[in-house]
Order: structure tokens, then C-alpha cells, then sequence
């Protein structure tokens, strides 16, 4: 098929290669063999929709996070696990406010970039496999819209029992997500109606990631509203406590384990 | 196959909402229903590569023009024939400056963005097509790269011939292009070296477009050297008289029709 992605660390070399333009060191990409091009995260949807997003967010610091970043490290408490840590900007500023934070992520690329930048603890792990080191924590965030994480209805008691496998007594998880259903943009609402002709939660995304010549598999990635994620809570350990939905469509949900 | 996109007019439903995001005013995409979504052109190469790049460009005004492109503009005489015009940044300062200025796209999207920032002569044609119209010109505009609309040797008589039959005696072709061979990345050099193996000039580039949902057919984009256009040129009714590599790897190369 031409023009077909190979398979590989899509994020790591995304992330690799902004770092550079973001330092002005290292080996950038270059335009026409002299002009650093600006770093572009490509996102593919399986019905044909493609976007791209500049890349700077994940190296911004406090003062330009949004609203509910800003709200959702002020609630950490205790030994915490930053759960898709990307380049570290969260895990950043924690450790520089001293909480012992570990940050956890499927890309090797992504972790050599926190590494370079001076995060300290880092796990090369999906959240499954991490439970085995047998760490232990207090604080487990999914920022940057990492509810996604969770992938959909199938996936997410298994996704929050490792999370409840590691979790100390009165743990919580502070979880980032955003309502899909507020726009009337027929790619969108059309994209979810088919979705739940599959049986499927309506903003349960089928994406894959691209940047050069590099593809990820297919993955599911959900987008759900915070009633979809209470459903999906329910009959875990874990307990939907809190949802801070002042910056609507975008919400913190605070899950607390079950005494 | 999962994820292909439908064929339409993606240069001018690209340029379409970046001018909303521009402006402010109309359709705009959207991030989470609510915060403005940066317009992004993504590119596609036959190898697997991917590019995104911002669109701003395609609005800029003269002070924020690449020095090649001032050069270029200063070169125009008589009535002027846009190859390419996009959003008419540059139609837009011609006809400020009084110059009879024509913007040529196939795109109907570019053309009804052109219009709607006042550019007041559009047609909406190959330059092959145009060639019917019996209208003549002294200068064409190949700018923003467009030396790559000669697509290739084998294109690129044919591409010239029509120019050539909407020349005024003594018109001129004002053309800026890329040297693509100044880079070590293998990812380039490599696709150079396939090319040449196929019989095709190494920077003889098979793309597609994608914006959202759309994406055009493969077509072949040229980035080649002077050396290279000059051969190009050589036979055609045109003549090679001038390179300005100033800006090297970009240049303008400037053709005049044989007396």
C-alpha cells in the first residue's frame, strides 16, 4: 500500500525531535535542508479524518497549562504516578515541589526526553505490567486527556484494577477528560452514531498516530462524558467522587478507592 | 481500507478555514467543541512520510514574506499571470501596487478565499485550460515553490508550452524553487536515490494533500536544482536568464521567452 507508515515509536520521535526545536540542540528536522520545521503531531481517525497539532503543550510550563492542569496537580497527595508521562511536564513540577512522583509510559523515545530534561523516576511499563514491580501509590493522574487511556467499556475495569493493584489505602486518580457530545459537526456527531451502531461508546476514537515515516498500530482511544466514565467506574474498586467541569467541555474526575 | 481518506478539494477547504481562524469570522474547526483548532496542511509522500505545517504563511503580508519572495515581487512587469494563487497574498499586493494581476487555481476553495479578501481577477483553470481564453501576459508567477508544478521532465514541455502561448513578446517566468540536494538525512537522500533508480529526478516527489476528511489524488510535485530546471527549460520556447540563489537552497529562477 503506498505511502503506508512502518510500525514504531511514533511519540518518542515526535517528542525527540520538538525537544530539539524546542532547545535548539540536537539534530532538528529542517525545511528544504535549513529551516527548523516546527514538530506536528499527526493523528489519524479510521473514518478517513486526519489532524494535526503543534507540539509546544507538552513542554509548557505551569503558568501556560490550562485552568484544569493547573487545578489537577494542586489536589496530589503523596507518592504519585504520572500514567502516560509524555515529555514530563507535569512529573517536572511536581518533583520540584518535592512529591515523589514516577512517571510511567509505553514510549522509550518519550521517557529518554523526561530523562534529559531531569525527571528522575521513570517506568518504561503499560500500567498492567507496572504492577508486578510492586510499587505502591497515592496519587495516580491521567492529564493531557488521558481518560483516553482507558479505551472503552471493555478495557477499563482491567485498566483500573492495576491502578487499584498499586493504589494505597484512600488513593485517588485524577483523571482529564473531555464531553465529545457538545458539537454539531456532522463529522463528529455522524462519527459517533456509527460508533454506536458497533455497540460502541460514541466518542470510543480508532486513531492512530504518525509523524515521518513512522505509524502506530490502530488503537482505541475514548472520549467520553463524565456519566460514560461513572458507568464505566462503577463496579470497580474505585469510587467517582468528584467531577470539576468549570472549563466544560474539558473535566477532572477524581476517583477515590473504595474503603 | 481502514482510515483512507475522500477525494475533494482539500487545498481550498483547508485554506477556507484558516482564513475563519485568520479572521475570526465564520466556520472555524474546533478542539473539544470550543477552542479554535490550528489549521494544518499535511502532506503525504509514496514513502510513508508524513508533514504537517502551519497555514499562517498563506496570509502573511509583504514584511513577513520570505526575502525571495520580496526579490520576486519586485521582478513583475505588465499584466501578471498568479500560477498558483493560493490566498492571494501576493495578487493582493500586486494589485495595491496597480500591476493587472490574474489569480489562477484549480481549486475552487482558494479562488472563493481570494474573492472574499478582494483579489478581483480569478480564474479557475489549469494553465493549459486558460491557454483558450486567449488572454495574454508578460509575467508569470510561480512562487510559494510552485516550480514544482512542472511536476517533471516529462510534464514540465508541456506545462512551459502554455505559458508560452500566453506570452506577450518579451514576457517572463519568475519561478522560486528548492535545491533539495544540500541534506544528509537519509530519509531524503534515500527517496532521491529510489527516484533516479526509476528513471525520475531524485526530487521528482509523489504526494498527496489531506486536510480533515479530504484528500486529493497522487500527484508529482518537482523540487529540483537550477541545474536541473535548466535542462527542463532547454528546448521549450523559454530561456533560462537568470538565478538568484541568495537564499540558497531557495532560489527564483527567472525564464524569458526566446525572441
Amino acid at each position: 500500500m503506498r505511502g503506508e507508515p512502518r510500525i514504531g515509536d511514533v511519540f518518542g520521535e515526535m517528542l525527540t525531535d520538538a525537544y530539539a526545536v524546542q532547545t535548539g540542540t540536537g539534530t532538528r528536522p529542517l525545511a528544504g535542508g535549513r529551516l527548523p520545521r516546527p514538530v506536528i503531531e499527526i493523528i489519524e481517525r479510521d473514518d478517513g479524518l486526519i489532524n494535526g497539532a503543534p507540539t509546544a503543550h507538552y513542554f509548557a510550563g505551569p503558568p501556560d497549562w490550562e485552568p484544569y492542569d493547573q487545578r489537577a496537580v494542586a489536589r496530589v497527595q503523596g507518592a504519585t504516578l504520572d500514567v502516560g508521562v509524555g515529555a514530563g511536564r507535569v512529573a517536572l513540577f511536581l518533583q520540584k515541589q518535592g512529591i515523589p512522583v514516577t512517571g510511567l509510559d509505553t514510549s522509550a523515545g518519550a521517557l529518554a526526553v523526561c530523562r534529559r530534561r531531569g525527571v528522575r523516576n521513570l517506568v518504561h511499563a503499560t500500567v498492567d505490567a507496572h504492577v508486578a514491580d510492586g510499587r505502591r501509590y497515592d496519587t495516580f493522574l491521567l492529564l493531557g486527556n488521558n481518560v483516553g487511556l482507558l479505551e472503552g467499556p471493555e478495557r477499563a475495569p482491567a485498566f483500573l484494577a492495576a491502578l487499584a493493584a498499586m493504589a494505597r489505602p484512600g488513593a485517588q486518580v485524577i483523571a482529564q477528560g473531555t464531553n465529545p457530545y457538545g458539537t454539531r459537526d456532522p463529522v463528529q456527531t455522524g462519527y459517533h452514531e456509527e460508533n454506536r451502531r458497533q455497540g460502541r461508546l460514541g466518542g470510543q476514537l480508532r486513531l492512530r498516530l504518525r509523524y515521518r515515516q513512522l505509524g502506530t498500530d490502530w488503537f482505541d482511544y475514548l472520549v467520553c462524558s463524565a456519566e460514560e466514565l461513572a458507568a464505566m467506574v462503577d463496579g470497580t474498586p474505585w469510587q467517582l467522587v468528584d467531577v470539576d467541569d468549570r472549563d466544560a467541555p474539558y473535566y477532572l474526575a477524581t476517583l477515590r478507592l473504595a474503603a
